[in-house]
C-alpha cells in the first residue's frame, strides 16, 4: 500500500509549516489568499485528499457511531442494531458494528478499535462480566465519548442503559406455564453472572413461590444458548425420578433443542410437556409447532439507546446524564404451551 | 463533547511547529533530546493521547478491515463475516461491519465512512447494481485500499471476487425437482439485475430445457426475499389454468412463505407440491417439514475472501492481482421435496 500524502508532505514541498497548510486547507482567515491558493494547488497536484477523519481529529467529531454486540447472527441483536440505525441515520450518523463472539478479549479490542476509528459514541451490549475491561471502558469515558449499554449492562458510574425487565419476563412465562396446568417446571438458565439471565431465573423462582409451588435447584440447568444445550438438558431432566412436565428456557435456541429432543422421545407437546423460550426469535413463530416466547422489543430498545446517546452527545462535558431505561417484555403464547386452546 | 487535544495545541503552547511536535512524539532522531522531553512533558500535562489512528494517518495502516453487507440479519451474511473474522483476527486485524439495507445511497455512505475510519481493506457484497457508486469504488481503489467482493459482485477492473456457482445451484435444485416427478416447476426469482439471481434463474431454465420440459416465462415470478413475497407468488401461481406442482425459490424466506400459503390451502407437501429454496438458512433445517435448500458455504466464502485480501495487502502497489474464486454449491435435500423417500 502506498504512503498517504499528508499535510507534512505538502508543508515540506512548500517549505512552510504543517500548521499553515492545515489552516489554508481549512480556509482560516489568518492565511493570506496567495498562500491559500498555493497550498490548494500544491495539494491537488500531489493528489492530497483531505478526509473527514483528519478533520475529525481536529474537531472531535466523525459522525460515526460504534455498536458492539456479542453476535450479529441473532435476530435480537440484528433488530436492536436496525433500531439504532433507524434513529441515528436521519441525524446524520453512520453506524459501524463490531462483534465480540462473547470473548472479553475481543470486547477489549473492539473498544480500542472504535476509539481509534474516532467514533462519537459507543452503544453496546456487554459480553464481559468481570472487571477485566474496566480500563477500556474508562478509557472511553475519559475521552468524553458517550457510552450507552443496551440489554446486557454493567454498573459503571456515568453510563446510561436501556434494558428490559427480565425478571418480569421470567415471571410471566413461568406463571403462564402454571396456568396451563404444569406442575413441575424446569428452567434452562443462561450464564448467571450476566444480569439478564440472573433476573430471568429470579422471575421464574418468584412465580413458583407466589403460586404455591416448590422451588428445587435441581430443576435449574445452566445451559448455553444452543440447540445442543437444550437437548442435553432434556436428557438430564428426564433421568430424574420425578421428571418435569414443562421447561421455561432463557433462550429460544435451547427451547428449540429441548423440543426436538422431547419429540425424538415421542413426548407429546403441549399435552404431556409444555415449553416456553425467551427472545421471540423469528423461528419460534415459523415452526409448525410454534414456540411460546418472551418478546424484548429489540427495535424499540435500539431506538431508545440511540435517543439516550443523542441526548448525551448534545450536552457539554459539564453536564453528565446517567439514564436507566427499562422496557416491559411481552409474552407471546403459542402452540408449544397452549394446552387450554389446543 | 470536549475538543480533543491535538499536536497543534501543543505546538501553540510551546511556540514551535506542529511538525516538530509530531517528530518529537514519534522519536525522530532529528529532534534534540531536550525538545523531545519538553514536548512529551507538555503533551502529558495537556492530557494528549496519541492514538493509533493518528499514527495510521501517517503510516497508512490501521489494522482495521471494513466489511459491507446488504443486511446482517441473514444467517448467510453473518456466517460469511464469521469466516472473515476467523481468518483475519489471527493476522492482527479487527473487523468493522456496515450494512446497506439494500440501499445504494447507504452503500455509498458506508464506503466513505470506512475510508474515513482508515481501514486497510474493504470486503463487501454489493447492493447497488447501477453505476451510481462507481466514483465511490474508484475512490477506494485510488487510495490503494484493497477491495474484494464476495457473493454479490460487480465487474470492476482490478477488483477480486469470491462467489459461488449460482447457475449450478439453480440447475441442481431444479433437476432434483424434475427427478422427484414434478412436471411444472415455477421459479421465484430475485432482482434480475443482480448477477446471483440472474444466474440462479438461468440454471433453472437450463435444467428445464436439458430435461425436455417447457420453459414458460409466466411461471417465473420476481419476488423479494420475504415470507410475504412467497405467499403472494403462490396466490398468483395457483390462479393459473395450469397451476405448477413445484417451486424453486432463489430465497429461503420466500420458499417458507410459499410453504405457509400452500399449507393454508391444504395442499400436501411434498405429495402434491414440492418446494426448494436457496441459502440453507438454519430454519430450513429446524422446521418439522424441513426445506430443501442450496448451501453456499458462507464460512468458506468469508475465509476465502479474507485470504484474497491478505494476498493483496502484502503486495506493493506495483503488483495488481485480480482473482476470481468460484465456490461450488451443495444441494441439501429435505422433506419439502422428498417424494421418493416420504
Amino acid at each position: 500500500m502506498s504512503e498517504k500524502i499528508t499535510i507534512y508532505d505538502i508543508a515540506k514541498k512548500l517549505n512552510i509549516t504543517a500548521a499553515t497548510v492545515s489552516r489554508a486547507l481549512n480556509n482560516n482567515p489568518k492565511i493570506k489568499e496567495s498562500t491559500r491558493e498555493l497550498v490548494l494547488k500544491t495539494a491537488a497536484s500531489m493528489n492530497y485528499k483531505q478526509n473527514k477523519l483528519a478533520l475529525a481529529l481536529k474537531s472531535g467529531r466523525s459522525n460515526n457511531i460504534g455498536v458492539i454486540v456479542p453476535r450479529i447472527d441473532s435476530n435480537f441483536f440484528a433488530s436492536v442494531i436496525r433500531g439504532i440505525e433507524e434513529e441515528l441515520h436521519p441525524n446524520g450518523y453512520q453506524v459501524i458494528i463490531c462483534q465480540t463472539h462473547e470473548d472479553p478479549k475481543r470486547e477489549n479490542e473492539n473498544l480500542y478499535t472504535l476509539i481509534d476509528a474516532q467514533v462519537d459514541g459507543i452503544l453496546m451490549s456487554v459480553s464481559d462480566v468481570s472487571n477485566e475491561n474496566d480500563e477500556a471502558f474508562h478509557n472511553v469515558l475519559k475521552k468524553n465519548v458517550p457510552l450507552v449499554f443496551f440489554d446486557r449492562s454493567k454498573h459503571i458510574e456515568g453510563v446510561s442503559s436501556v434494558t428490559i425487565n427480565d425478571f418480569k419476563g421470567g415471571y410471566m412465562a413461568t406463571k403462564h406455564l402454571i396456568d396451563e396446568g404444569c406442575r413441575c417446571i424446569a428452567h434452562l438458565s443462561g450464564d448467571q453472572s450476566l444480569e439478564i439471565f440472573k433476573n430471568r431465573f429470579l422471575g421464574y423462582k418468584q412465580a413458583l413461590l407466589d403460586n404455591g409451588m416448590t422451588f428445587n435447584e435441581k430443576y435449574v440447568i445452566q445451559s448455553k444458548s444452543s440447540l445442543e444445550a437444550g437437548k442435553e438438558a432434556v436428557e438430564i431432566l428426564l433421568g430424574y425420578d420425578i421428571a418435569p412436565d414443562a421447561i421455561f428456557s432463557s433462550s429460544d435456541f435451547a427451547a428449540l433443542g429441548a423440543i426436538q429432543e422431547l419429540r425424538e422421545r415421542n413426548i407429546s407437546i403441549p399435552k404431556e410437556f409444555c415449553v416456553g423460550g425467551f427472545s421471540n426469535e423469528p423461528f419460534t413463530k415459523f415452526m409448525e409447532l410454534s414456540i411460546t416466547s418472551v418478546d424484548q422489543s429489540p427495535l424499540e430498545m435500539g431506538k431508545m439507546a440511540a435517543r439516550v446517546f443523542l441526548e448525551q452527545v448534545d450536552k457539554t462535558q459539564t453536564i453528565k446524564i446517567e439514564k436507566k431505561v427499562v422496557l416491559t417484555p411481552e409474552l407471546h403464547i403459542r402452540k408449544s404451551s397452549s394446552r387450554t386452546t389446543s
